[in-house]
């Protein structure tokens, strides 16, 4: 009897995958980096905290999603960057329409693949945005921006206005809790001032 | 109408409990530590590879799992360290039967009930330890130590024999491509010295 | 002839229990870390910072404290924390009566025997608070404290009103250089606002 | 009536010193580092580990020594390090005769006097060299670089050969114990190779 | 009378991208990283440890080269990296041929006219490799990588055979003292074996 | 036919002093960690960043600098701190006159001469100061303090009236585009407050 799932990968490709994967441990978020946070969060910080996003708001979206294939999505969402490290919107914006996506897409083919095919089809999901799922991970990966943004202003790292300004512009209209979520964020971060 | 969830916290509870989990990207992997790892994984490190551990060998599990799931559990399973840290064997060993356990749910029932009575649940189901899911992710959980020692071998961090021990005596038999990835990470690791 | 004191531990456990020890220098200040400072005291320069700050008091005070055993105090009174971390109070507040202390303690009775019958007995004499060396040194961890909170305030780190109020509740009434040392910090602190 | 000791330096001053003195916890022991260990040991991890090589080997010392005011000395015997920096061989050696002694001295005379003169006595008396506390605590400034070796060794960081030299030709012979120390640090570090 | 050089961008310009460049001393060559040093060699470090390999051997160089121009076009040879990171060849082995070159000298438009005409010339100079200085700097940006790498090498930080062989199939032979430079490190890193 | 320059090192001292200069990346400006800054600026980038002053300013300067010889003279200024660290000016103001000086020639002979004769010269100008080139780049050191004050204060970080008050009373008027820089700067800190 075949195997539930055809194997199209050896395991020391997924052994390999593994290796290069943990250095999300080790990348800084560069938006951070170059808005003066000298030690920033990492990539692998960033997504547990964004995995955490979503358990906080997805159990009460309405109607209701599939929060834990949400949580897939998370997990994989910026799984690439271990190759790419996170190119920051100053890179991002000056680039040809597409590229970045098309870089991304290529690296997980690699980086992805080399786990499994699911973990490649819910990168695929993530990055097409066509999914309720994937549509309410992107607003949870701007959220947790603004959990990291109150957390440095609380503690007194300051010359953060581009980002507050970031939060706000956000359009969280499809997903209620978010709104709600986003609200209290701004509130809070109106405290720090 | 009533929200789908009942809200058991206000969201200043849910936005406290997801600024605590930043710590998670700052907190050492003790074991690594006391081995002379000067600068060892983070417990957001860890949480991120075991998610990708779990994406890498759940869809090969037969009968099927609910990898999704499997990868919910992943996400949640070290969450209280963000308040514990990571007790050591050294200590852990150490302390009267059940009262890791018991000193984790304590914190569990504030952190992750602040994210949402979903996290709280998923984290239950890792520590209770009855289904599958939660049987598959504790393996996982082992195997990525498995991974993250073939890196610090294969980087010449050396003195982690008690590590390929814990790695060898692991009871992977319940989940078959466990099993395989086990035997993979072995050979490897017997290739480095 | 009988070495002078007796030796219940092999050299082999002395380096052993030294080479533990030294996770001392890694290992963060949870609560630093827990109120948004990413990169905080580590245990080893607090403990080295308590030491001066019993130098800096212990000579004044009246009567005559054994000064040099008030060091030794304050040289192990963090020193199980080499293996538990630093538990923050957000977890030591929720254990039961004389969880922590059993906990520190029996970690003590193998790293500081590790060391010597005298290491275990300065830790104990410190874990009993019972003579005025002790509870001095207690109250020197406290106002270290304080001269750490005071350095991150200077350096504009700043959501740290909670641990001004620890330092302003703490009664130093036993030792009047403390009292004296406590205002100081406390209107230095006051001059950041 | 008059304090104990007479005060000659304000709070203000000893305050200022106590925030100076935290630099330790960040300035890196440079042997190492030129050694090629990229993020090694600080001089506050190197002060506490002393102290504990102090704790390990003082009790055993026949005649007894006085192994608390040891501990003192070994608590302030590199403070000067928080101005100066922990100056390596390469630049010690090749600076005229006692000018290394007259530069901590005279960085002595302000951050240590800041704290007490107590604390500049002590180490006033590390420097002489003239008591065997005093002797017995420079033999273990060198027998802690034997732990962290062996840590280092032990951990698989390697080029290290100079520093098991300069364990070997240490003189260790006026304290009994010392010489047990140092053949078994030998013995294990010859186990690593 | 009119500035010696037009000035083609406000100080403002100079100032915001003086301190984007800043982000060099804190972004990783993801080279190190991918092999698994976790904490490695910084952009900075390397761009610093270029220009000493180019005052090492550019004065022996015959003809004579102008070593001064060199240095300049070492000192800008990876200064857009502070806005793209280090991209690795994972990544960019994958890109379409020209992509990264175009990334780069986007990226320098922006930052190092920032500066003056002057730094974007002398990066414009490295990127074409038309000249014998660009060359020369290009051979010596890759014997830097020699240097970093027998450093890890002798501190027993391993598994880096690829980068070996990189160093192997490097082509000096333009510039007779980088051919021995080449030979010697090759031979001290077989030492390291 | 003898080579262009005599080679009074071998290539083993070249390597040697490339290997010893690697931990500039490494080594803290110790100003900014005695300010209270924990994880400052490294040597190396302050040396990247004084480059990149001089690039800025250099090409505006009248009569016309040589600004690649000026580049060499940044990239070497600080190179003996590889040994001594950055001694702060709580040492270097309380060392004999001349004896800093000393100090860093004496390194210089070894690690500057280790790459070669023209190194060891720009540092010589550099340090002797009666060039113009020289003078400019020590200006442009004070400047690059500057850029890195701004960087610090806009992140919200502190307490460093000390350093603005050394920016404000640099003289720069040998250089007009170093004044205007200056000026730009001080009115950009003035907006942080």
């Amino acid at each position: 009897m075949p195997p539930r799932a055809s194997i199209a990968h050896s395991l020391l490709d997924t052994i390999s995958a593994l290796i290069s994967l943990l250095a999300l441990d080790r990348l800084p978020r560069t938006g951070w980096l170059l808005a003066g946070i000298d030690d920033p969060e990492t990539i692998a910080g960033h997504i547990v905290s964004t995995a955490h996003v979503v358990l906080a708001l997805g159990p009460n979206v309405d109607p209701a999603l599939d929060v834990d294939r949400a949580l897939a999505l998370a997990v994989v969402h910026d799984s690439p960057e271990a190759w790419t490290g996170d190119l920051p919107k100053q890179v991002s914006e000056g680039l040809p329409p597409g590229a970045k996506q098309a870089l991304e897409a290529r690296v997980a083919d690699t980086l992805l693949s080399g786990l499994s095919t699911t973990a490649r089809e819910r990168h695929a999901e993530y990055a097409a945005g066509e999914t309720r799922e994937s549509r309410f991970v992107r607003v949870c990966d701007k959220l947790q921006l603004g959990v990291q943004l109150l957390a440095y202003e609380r503690a007194g790292l300051g010359d953060l206005d581009d980002f507050v300004e970031t939060l706000r512009s956000l359009d969280c209209s499809e997903f209620t809790p978010a709104v709600a979520f986003q609200t209290n964020l701004l509130a809070a971060l109106e405290e720090c001032e």
